[in-house]
């Protein structure tokens, strides 16, 4: 018998919320989990098997701690490839493989793949200073995108006016289009090394403008069969496209004129796909670890409705949380609390999220209102 | 504001798969796990915040361990009480009730408190030695159980003549009249301090015989549901003349001529509520730490069908554990995998559980058939 998936060690790259919620699942397994992260109170520290206070960008550091595991993964794009390119060469399985991470770390390659592969996306160019911005012709109003490091809303910046490139990164960008979307939406797609691929149900997606964070989403999505099915082949077309083994997180909006545009990548679990936890049969953190270890992929149908909420730090706190209102929204029925383990709070920081079941859509969305009001992360 | 969940230390007294799913659900509150096993390599070793290997049945190393916790539970009714009842004296919180594990603890008086709070239970005698039993005119046959330390089908004997006497136990022994029962049901009840009291639906077990331990769970039970609703009512009785705090596991014959009758009591999480996690939108082990942490209840109701199947070490197998078949039942839709993270495996050993999940029952328990023929736990 080939060695088994409990007999294995599962290391991963970055110790967050992705890799707590992702460990919760891997106990189940018997899995043998390491993490490395360079905070010493990451919220995976007490959960792995092994936890590393290192460098996740640092070669050395990477390369060292993936040599202790028998398949390596990430839980955030941002971490030295070089190393991990290495891994492979010497026979380690690293998922998704380093040549996606690396695509995908790039705003600017990640595009110039959708446009080579025909998926559907905004017009972009790319600048390498803010000198290439101002001799750009690109017209105005447009989203200014950091090519590298941008995440939640860091990184990204709209610039309705020349005046407004005063402020402009001077570093390797993307221009896109303002895309005068309707909806945004996301599709997991998730596709282990035998080439078996599944999707998750298309969910759509609130923002809020102000933390220019997910606030809530919604599973499954309302719009018409055919819509969804186009959203999932697209997702499917990169995740073949890409030959990627592990989960792919799929952002794209939907346009007023009923186009479906790809936004943005994520090879790893994703925000995106928190309610599948208790809203689908099986869990993207489930799915992820069956594709990592090509393990049969699970059922993605979604068992009920579900909204997820992002529980966020209050602005003007800034301190050790404490979860105002707790108590009050543990009394609905069919929420599910999920709270990351980090100790303290600061504005807009993703502290947990909130999961609400229910076989009634509108009395799901009724209750995300309800706890979206109640609860409160304060210092 | 009260110290909260997240603030809070929790002492659980075991290490054991109960304990390892408590653990797990902890994760989402935040909550800092302590774990007391005499096992160095207990299956909650490397998830508990604090793990300490030592004796649960010895006065001082509970009680010095209980010192470091906010809230003390169990995971196995075979600890010190006399620690316990001193650190309730103490201020400690100890959930369920010192009182109420001494109860439990002992067959003999547990069967007395059903007998003075009119619960329905099997006809009994108590017995001190083999002598006693050799002396009493009880009928046989009868089953034979020690009072005290037996658990998964050990400490219990059938006696069907005199001449199966010279096998018996030596020790305080509880004579049983056999029930003839059509059916062995369940039904955990939780409640917390404030006096809220919720019932899980009724669910139907299958025994094994020749390992005497649970094999099949069906959840929600079939019977009408004027049946469901008595034995309901019986738990929350039970729960109610105990004064609980936490979980209550109780389990019920079901007797050919329509009766219904107690047989055994657990105050915590239990073998018949794993299939909650993915069942039902409340899991036995989110619940039980809403009742100790005086929280509101969850939402009992199943979601769907679920069968729940015990991993059993293979017989004829001793030595570090294999799963053989995990690949192919993974491939079944609706199969959720939980093993215990126990290293080596023995005859009937619990190395796990699986549960299935169908909106169709007859589907569910054919999935349950094949992986019972499929999964084997060999060496």
């Amino acid at each position: 018998m080939a060695k088994q998936i409990s007999e294995l060690k599962l290391g991963i790259l970055g110790g967050g919320q992705l890799g707590r919620m992702l460990i919760q699942e891997a106990i189940n397994y018997n899995l043998t989990t390491l993490v490395l992260d360079p905070d010493h109170e990451a919220p995976c520290k007490n959960l792995a098997n092994y936890f590393e206070c290192g460098s996740i960008t640092d070669f050395d550091t990477v390369y060292k701690f993936g040599k202790k595991a028998d398949v390596i993964t990430i839980e955030i794009e941002k971490v030295n490839i070089e190393a991990l390119e290495q891994l492979e060469k010497e026979g380690k399985m690293v998922f998704p493989q380093a040549r996606v991470i690396r695509l995908i770390q790039d705003k600017g390659i990640q595009k110039q793949f959708f446009k080579e592969n025909d998926i559907p996306t905004a017009p972009f160019q790319l600048a390498n200073t803010k000198e290439d911005l101002l001799n750009s012709s690109f017209p105005f109003p447009y989203m200014l995108k950091q090519r590298k490091d941008g995440y939640d809303g860091k990184g990204v910046m709209r610039i309705n006016t020349i005046a407004d490139l005063d402020n402009a990164f001077d570093s390797p960008c993307l221009i896109e289009e303002l895309v005068d979307f309707e909806k945004e939406i996301a599709v997991i797609v998730s596709r282990n090394s035998n080439g078996e691929v599944k999707t998750f149900p298309m969910v759509e997606m609130e923002f809020n403008a102000e933390a220019n964070l997910v606030e809530f989403l919604i599973s499954p999505s309302t719009y018409p069969e055919h819509v969804q099915e186009r959203a999932e082949t697209i997702a499917k077309n990169i995740a073949a496209a890409l030959n990627i083994t592990g989960l792919l997180a799929v952002e794209m909006f939907i346009t007023k004129d009923g186009q479906i545009l790809v936004n943005e990548l994520a090879p790893r679990p994703h925000n995106s796909g928190h309610h599948t936890i208790e809203g689908n049969y099986v869990s993207q953190f489930d799915q992820h670890l069956r594709a990592v270890f090509n393990l049969p992929l699970g059922d993605t149908r979604a068992i009920n409705n579900a909204v997820m909420l992002n529980v966020l730090g209050e602005k003007g706190h800034d301190g050790v949380a404490k979860y105002q209102g707790l108590e009050k929204i543990m009394a609905i029925d069919g929420v599910y609390v999920h709270l990351y383990g980090k100790k303290y709070t600061k504005p807009f920081r993703k502290m947990g999220h909130i999961t609400i079941v229910d076989q009634n859509r509108e009395a799901a969305i009724e209750k995300a209102n309800l706890i979206k009001e109640t609860l409160k992360v304060i210092s």
